[in-house]
């Protein structure tokens, strides 16, 4: 049976060219990047070629992209890394009600050891209002962490506007970043952020690795010990493979960005068309609200996504959040937006991709509408 | 120039069947492991196959197997963990003189934190003695760390001595056992450890994965937060493809042991047998302790081995630990065993592997010696 998948929010495939690049440094430029013979160098500059990559997509200076082991790491090293700077965890965290686990568990950690938080609501369409989280600034405020797409809706946050108010505060700023680089423009200078969060499976990468932005002048105690690689900040013997891979998906992101947005954004569009027509009181969650390009959240009417999803195991999306499932409590997203659980429960999440076709676009929708329809009987 | 790779104990190049047990999922078996569909399925199952693989090579149960990041990953997971559990950080650690910075940087981070660390030295053969251990165990140790084999010299720990001790006043003992797992018989019952780290790049694995053992019963109390990945003990998105990866090289590693015990043992000891016989005042560290098969430190006599390998740049060996290098102090490790700084600047480590052929063996022996003779010219 062939797949179709519509689930690059919850991961992509390794990019073949990604894979070529990756390949030579398993098995022949295996050396390790500390040794000092031609081995070892190989690997040194290979990894700073992809530094310099990942630099030009995030618009910063090469020396402020740390490698790390993937998205959760970066955003661990960035919460901790800033709250540790105060005296013993008592530091101020403003984040939002509906961040990923990789936020709001370092953030539950730190709450619970000390420390204080403020989580701010979003409106119904999945924004968060940048007064509100003015409101919750304080003298004793370290760090401010909003995501800049939610990984569910897909709604994009007004970050230049938070961080504006956290500049004036002279307030660390974090956003996590997984889910927009790649997809829209992500210049960390037009954010305004002080540290940024990229997740390397999300953009066509593998699995495994990611990467923290710091920018110049931002203090972080290293969470994790160990010798001095990534100049203390990420110790651990370096992963050429995919680092050099990650460089190569980077680049092709700044390739083919504006291509690619215009595509997926007709896809997105024309699946929620077909769907709309076709299903009586069909809802778009944050359809109102500026989106990732290739990302559609969906109240299927009076129906358990899950049980219409098994009538179409050709057909790979999400109910929940796919990077954290198996549970079927409302997502914080779902809930922050306030679903009701029927609701809640009758919404997938379908994302488009690099290697998504129209044919795919107009099949799953029928599949859809088939099955919508199959359960009414 | 053809390279001579004898230094397998910084890294080793990811065997040719891991290679190929990875490459599917790149591309192909792409999806993510908690996706509900057949795509995130896939990669579940050969998760757990690999986590099968890597408890049938350590001796230990699946499910006291988990992946993390690497090594240091692995041992920031057991101090921290297991530190974590005492009020304020407040907990005792024992460790040694000699650790990898993946051990003594966290253990340094704990010092600087109000816990405190007692360093137990070694003789000048590089054995730690389990006696030196006992004067320092307290009511408050909650923690003894002692790597199982050196990295630097080879010399392996009487670590079941170490582990009777430590069952004896109910402290968790935890082995760093980067360097002995494939290279010796490593079973965690046999050796009584509560943890042991392993990391994937030692064994004809990737660099980027690695593996903690946790003994059931052990309660670990994990450093990093967010998504239920590993049981809450490394939260982060999967790396399929080198937890596939490193099911297969544990594989490889459990059939070919004994063979590769005795070849590597044969072509070190051939190694040292001919630069003894031709280099006056040559000496072994470790030389009477019990050591890996594939390791040998050796002492040139009156010479800076830096300079001594300028000369010879298609020899890929190391002058300190090569984790770490780019630094010319001398090592914890030959601190440790009372070398000067002559003896310390003149040591080589040279560490044979998988790949190693007998005539690399001869071949280095002999440009050793002419590189050593010119320099006495």
């Amino acid at each position: 049976m062939q797949q179709i998948y519509l689930d690059y929010n919850a991961t992509t495939p390794v990019d073949p060219e990604v894979f070529d690049a990756m390949r030579p440094f398993f098995t022949e430029h295996f050396g390790n990047p500390s040794s000092s013979y031609s081995l070892g160098s190989v690997c040194r500059e290979a990894i700073e070629d992809a530094r310099n990559r990942i630099a030009a997509l995030l618009g910063s200076q090469s020396d402020e992209i740390y490698f790390t082991g993937g998205g959760t790491e970066s955003n661990n090293i960035a919460i901790k890394g800033t709250l540790l700077q105060a005296e013993k965890q008592q530091g101020h965290l403003v984040t939002s009600c509906f961040e990923h686990p990789a936020v709001s568990e370092p953030a539950r950690f730190h709450s619970e050891n000390g420390g204080t938080v403020s989580r701010v609501g979003c409106d119904t369409n999945g924004m968060i209002d940048a007064d509100s989280i003015k409101k919750e600034l304080k003298e004793e405020t370290r760090l401010v962490s909003i995501m800049h797409a939610n990984n569910e809706i897909g709604t994009v946050q007004p970050i230049r506007e938070i961080s504006e108010l956290c500049r004036d505060q002279e307030v660390v700023f974090h956003t996590d970043a997984a889910q927009s680089v790649g997809k829209v423009r992500v210049k960390v200078d037009e954010l305004g952020v002080d540290l940024l969060t990229l997740a390397g499976h999300k953009i066509y990468g593998p699995k495994g690795i990611g990467v923290l932005y710091i920018r110049h002048g931002t203090e972080i105690t290293p969470p994790v010990h160990g010798a001095n690689h990534e100049r203390g900040i990420r110790p651990g013997t370096e992963n050429v493979p995919y680092i050099v891979g990650l460089g190569v998906a980077a680049k092709k992101c700044s390739e083919h960005l504006a291509d690619s947005e215009r595509k997926l954004r007709s896809f997105r569009d024309q699946l929620e068309s077909i769907l709309m027509r076709e299903i009586q009181g069909l809802m778009i969650n944050g359809g109102n609200a500026p989106r990732l390009p290739n990302t559609t959240s969906i109240i299927f009417p009076d129906v358990n996504a899950g049980n219409l999803l098994k009538r179409l195991p050709e057909l790979c999306v999400s109910t929940g959040a796919a990077c954290h499932s198996h549970t079927v409590e409302l997502s914080d997203t779902l809930k922050g937006i306030g679903l009701t659980a029927v609701q809640g429960s009758g919404t997938l999440r379908i994302s488009c991709g690099r290697m998504t076709q129209e044919k795919e676009i107009t099949t799953a929708a029928n599949l859809l509408i088939s099955a919508w329809e199959s359960t009414r009987e």
